[in-house]
């Protein structure tokens, strides 16, 4: 076989089979290969601008891009790990087709430029499109969100019963939490969305390049203004996939509880069938597989990032083979999030609330005796001390079995003879709903007030 | 001893001396006391202008602190392991100055918010000084780019000799690095810079509060809109230290570099003596210490970055305690961060510049081979043919031991007869960095372009 | 000041105050002192058995050292920080005390081989700590389980009730988790206890050292065989510390396990109030501080692991100033475990059982199911085709809400005609435990058999 | 399409496509198959021997199980993501063939403790694998050392030239690392092999199973002693990707100073053409690929590491379906393990010493003035007062641009009057090599001691 190598004039040994699997990428970057043509036609226009290629050169290679799009798309395209890269297949794939014009399209870059134009151009992509899902799983909370404007369910602070809260004031905790997200793939998106194309090698190039023009074709805000940063740099790797970490972190709560709130004991909601999977041999059970899985995907997008880091740990400028590992951890962790996230807004669509059950677990918890405490305080009690009133009555609750407002006045007023009969009002979950009437709070109002804030947002 | 746990009414046993000091986090959140004080000050004013407190409390707040703050600040305050965190201990300080006024402060808010804002009012404060201390290292970066805007060195892919580049346009690759690293810290400040307060324990508080009014007092730009996302959220702390790893992996390069330069062999820099230190057994050493540090601490950081995704991982709302261990791996970051970029930009004032052991190293890897190239295209060859033209004739000079340039024109000839004379001036090391005269390229009238550019960034 | 540096007679320039804090490290390696004293005088008798050191001088030696001992116990010892490291306090202390013998110590050594040599000798009693402290803690588990041997609990696969178990069964898991980690810690030892003094800075020692015996002296087990390993070596450090990840791992799943089990809806235990503490707003809490501190504690201990890992990434030999970060994660991932094992033994012993509650929730889910499967395949049905049957079964005792065993037989033989009084039997959570017997399975017969197994194991 | 799930009697609802993909595992687990079926093989002959599986009912098994083998092995298998994992594609296609008997082999287990069965086979194979790669690994380093057990390099401290080593005792540095990770594999290998089976889903089954034949069939140590731990028991793979990262810890570091050797400035060794590749733009490149994609790779198994150690951090028992995304990092840990010994074996013995190169080098750094040091003090200089006169004898040296070596006597007797003539002997490399003669030292006669120690063992 004709060793097909770009460099290989230089080298007397044939490459073993095991170096050339191990150094090729082309079985994972070849999905890149729509932006790589993507990039050759806009650098193939600068550099006709810039007088380098003829209009014939850049006809043909328009032309024989086509083709080569249209192969791929259609799957006949043969990718070859002799050629070891999306770049050197799609070259070789074009200069088949149109000779000497496709050997004249390297002209003033390098693989080195070319990669890292190739995979923003990608991630790109990727995350206007999580961007997209986030507002769609938004969406889907908030819908929940309002049908449980009111549904009083136990806030929970240390897995014990804290306060009451409303299901949809629960659920909006999450929209905030990709509210973040949102913001955060946004700022990420900036420092991505710059054209290193043009840095060549590593030094620039001995062409006239228009690199600002380039960047126009392409829709990139700005060029990498160093041409060393440029083909070394994967901070936007880096960046962009702790900020999928914390998308999943967030899913990775929001998974648990849901776990949690299936599991028989608490039974505060059901999920869709959909989502769920059986048992091989019990025949009874109905896991929640998809909020499991996600959990523990959780720990798949975490590791991505710590490979990525570990890869850029003190590595010397400019471009060193090691930077090749990047996409694999790139690449599983956008399809990771992106999955998961489709999947998370419909499955989220699925969830059946139980409202009994969690009013039931309201009462269980002594959940409204910080509303006693607080209304100890306008009675002019001072917190602290109000506090360890309420603190004897709690206690003398539970050797009795029973909630606080079950206690009769009588025995109430041993505690404090400042509390009277209106005290009752307090003591219900929704008397202590409606009093957390702030920017923030769980007060059905403010739930709803959110609500419509969120969606005039992403109306917006 | 009297127990003196805000809570302890409800239990029947003392806690033990190992369970006191494992869960108390006053060893370390004592430093919080500044921000602790400043944010309760702001939340009595608050309360004060929504009628809770009266205006003879607020002052007694408010002369009360002012003597707390003087006794932390003068060493004279004792910090109690038995009152758990740095809060209880400045309230219970505060109510010992005044009385039931100190007791009514903690009205309308808990622990939980509370914590929340003292942290984010410090970590914006180092998110401040860290920008600051990246532009001055920036400045650093800049003035030895401009000494050495013309001084050429060789640009290596992969340790190799690559192409001519000048040691000004390799610092500004760090300096494009830096720029992103304080992008991504103003970008995290915005995330950072939303007031948790009014909160409270997760649900909100029955009291009448101003969240926009504490907001204000305080200088954030926002409220957080969701009580339960308020205190349960640390997106903060993980964007925060995963901005920090990114500086750091910046500076492990640089460090890197600074060490492999240093070492004999390459010689191109030596590192002022009060960086370094030397031998206890071998006299003659002067080792690289700093850099070797930075390097070595870049995993410090790493490591609290995944401390704190672990630490949230699958965690269930609201609050729980898991959550006192952020403050440990997020202050040793910005300590470490702050102390980094200090040092560093003292540092890179003290770095000396070889640059004959640069020019010569330049002379000694064919480093304008690619010029040759781009000089055959430019006579018409295609880029694809010129290269292995090239390979051919770099292979020739390797083999009698000597530079490109130091070939004949005849024996150029024999590899292409479209070499002619003038061919030697693309040759030089001069003459390739010349050509490369585009934004970003390393041509030193583009990195003087690009070192006015900071400049008037930095000083914008 | 005069300078006191060992090696500052080649320097002309004062190091400065922040860069002597950074690169010093007394202020945590301190804590060595003792075993740097231990490995000295070992290093001082090998040198006098070899001729290098006059029995006068090792007498003064032991003497000084013994005094520099005394004052380090008793306080009165005062680090400098101008002198670097914990060595050269002891030794400028111990020339101070004894003059030109204490200069003479240093012979044949480094401080590269000397602080690798201290910091096996303290880890090694670390890990002797953690392997006592496992056992104490599997100890406590044991007495728990056998309390418990028959005492019926849903075992949950996916949160969802599968079968019964009982509780003795379940804590056995993580006895069955400890052992494994006590191997990984006695297997972790053997790596960490062999000696690398004599290695010196790199090359070994032109002196005619004997390493077998003054590994003899310190109780080694054998010599680091290659002196450039010896000191660039930390695999130890990451090996422990990945053990030790493990262990919070699993501590982190039982804490988990707690915290939910002491959440009111499940309200399968209690803990005692000494490992739990209140709120300071919510007055009726009662909350799992020790095991959520657990939980989040994971994380640190993880990230230690990462730190060190990247620490030693792509290090080149021989030692780089880089390892001096190996002591931070190191020291504190030791103390978070000796803490935590401490602590978690004796809350063990205050975790207090609630039987009723565990038994009515075994009857919310199914949980015998697969017994009637597994009936039905000894009457001769393939097992898939009587998981169908059962499936189909459960389904119409779910829209009944009804338990299985609540189905009439006649109800239950229109499943399958196969079914008969006796299987009545099988479907109580007695008669399920009581057919799991076989090694590892949850009868109780077997569960007492796994507990005498790991007390035999723990007195032997 | 019929919904071929297990388990699917239960659901009214048709599981969506996503859903399906997302929860499937046969994508990646059907690589266990031949794993798969060992583990079935091996169950159904002990539930013939404890009388639950007929003669006939195993006879068919076994012979439907070849069948269904061999259209794995040929490629004929068609594996179907509706039957979710290999387990069920298995048994699906063996039933297909076989009828009743192969709905029976799932009798007394589960796909639980299937699946960690077949794992742990997998990955005992793996290892044995790895151990056998390491030992060959160590045979190319033993090979090359033995060539230059006399080659004298500059051992390096903070990549300053330190003291005169040898090429072959570098070498066995990393003899001495990998020496280890062979230990840790062989540990980590108890550990994996026990097994599972028999754990049924979590709590054993009620089938009069023989665990201990089982695992005997199966070449097993030990059985799992707990149910729960079986099914859950993830430690095995997270221990292995522990000592996986610490091998490929071991190659970052071979493959930095591989790379760094080979930079032209430095020019220690050449690596053979066919694990190096050239340049698409700098003809005259030889870049060292091989090590630098092995440097990158240490971040990905870093990462596969922290991704397993966040799965499983805070699982409750038992099975969770968190735990099928084990496999990925698992799988891909061992690949590139396997892989990068594989070309790390065949590599090194590709490396050309280049001695005259690394001669060069050591005269250039002062390399024997601990030889200098160590001579006063065998002429009774305490060790730190000789350190001093040492240093400053460098000082005078490097001002003078010499070498120890070349200065007269009569200056060297200016900072001791106790140098004479035969310090010249002390100050040549070879000298100093000679004099390092115990055990671990770099005398070549220790070097040639520790290669037949090694190869002694490894004989063995």
């Amino acid at each position: 076989m004709q060793d097909q190598h770009a460099w290989s004039g230089r080298f007397s040994e044939p490459v073993s089979e095991l170096v050339k699997k191990y150094t090729a990428s082309v079985d994972f970057d070849k999905r890149l290969a729509e932006f790589d043509i993507e990039g050759s036609l806009a650098h193939a226009t600068m550099l006709n601008k810039a007088g380098v290629l003829s209009d014939d050169d850049v006809a043909a290679i328009r032309r024989g891009m086509a083709e080569v799009l249209e192969d791929i798309r259609s799957g006949r395209f043969e990718w070859s790990v002799d050629l070891e890269d999306v770049h050197m297949n799609v070259e070789r794939r074009l200069t088949d087709k149109i000779g000497d014009a496709g050997k004249r399209l390297h002209t003033g870059r390098s693989r080195n430029d070319q990669v890292a134009t190739d995979i923003r151009l990608w991630l790109r992509a990727q995350i206007d499109a999580i961007v997209t899902l986030i507002a769609e799983l938004q969406t889907s909370l908030l819908d929940l969100a309002e049908q449980h404007a009111d549904t009083v369910m136990p806030g929970f602070t240390h897995l014990q019963v804290a306060q009451p809260v409303t299901f949809g004031h629960h659920m909006l905790a999450y929209v905030e939490m990709l509210g973040r997200d949102a913001e955060r793939m946004t700022d990420c998106r900036k420092r991505v969305n710059r054209l290193p194309l043009g840095a060549a090698a590593l030094a620039g190039t001995t062409f006239p390049i228009d690199r600002h023009y380039t960047a126009q074709l392409l829709g990139f805000d700005d060029v990498c203004h160093n041409s060393l940063d440029a083909v070394s740099d994967r901070d936007f790797a880096i960046e962009f996939t702790a900020a999928a970490s914390l998308v999943m972190v967030h899913l990775s709560r929001l998974s648990e509880e849901l776990i949690l709130w299936m599991s028989p004991r608490v039974g505060f909601i059901d999920i869709a069938d959909r989502f769920c999977t059986g048992s091989s041999i019990m025949p009874q059970k109905k896991n929640p597989d998809v909020p499991e899985l996600v959990r523990g995907k959780s720990g798949r997008v975490v590791g991505h990032l710590i490979a990525l880091v570990t890869l850029m740990k003190a590595q010397p400028l400019a471009y060193n083979k090691d930077n090749q590992e990047d996409k694999e951890p790139l690449f599983d962790t956008a399809d990771t999030l992106i999955d998961t996230l489709r999947i998370y807004a419909d499955m989220m669509r699925g969830v059946t609330v139980k409202p009994e059950a969690m009013r039931a677990a309201v009462l269980q918890g002594f959940a409204t005796a910080t509303d006693l405490a607080d209304y100890l305080v306008k009675k002019g009690v001072p917190f602290r001390d109000s506090h360890e009133v309420v603190a004897l009555a709690v206690r003398h609750a539970e050797s009795q079995g029973v909630d606080l407002a079950d206690l009769e006045l009588e025995t109430l007023r041993q505690f404090s003879p400042l509390i009277d009969e209106e005290v009752y009002a307090v003591l219900t979950p929704e008397g202590s709903l409606a009093q957390r009437d702030h920017v923030g709070g769980t007060a059905p109002s403010q739930v709803r007030a959110q609500i419509a804030r969120h969606r005039a947002r992403l109306a917006g």
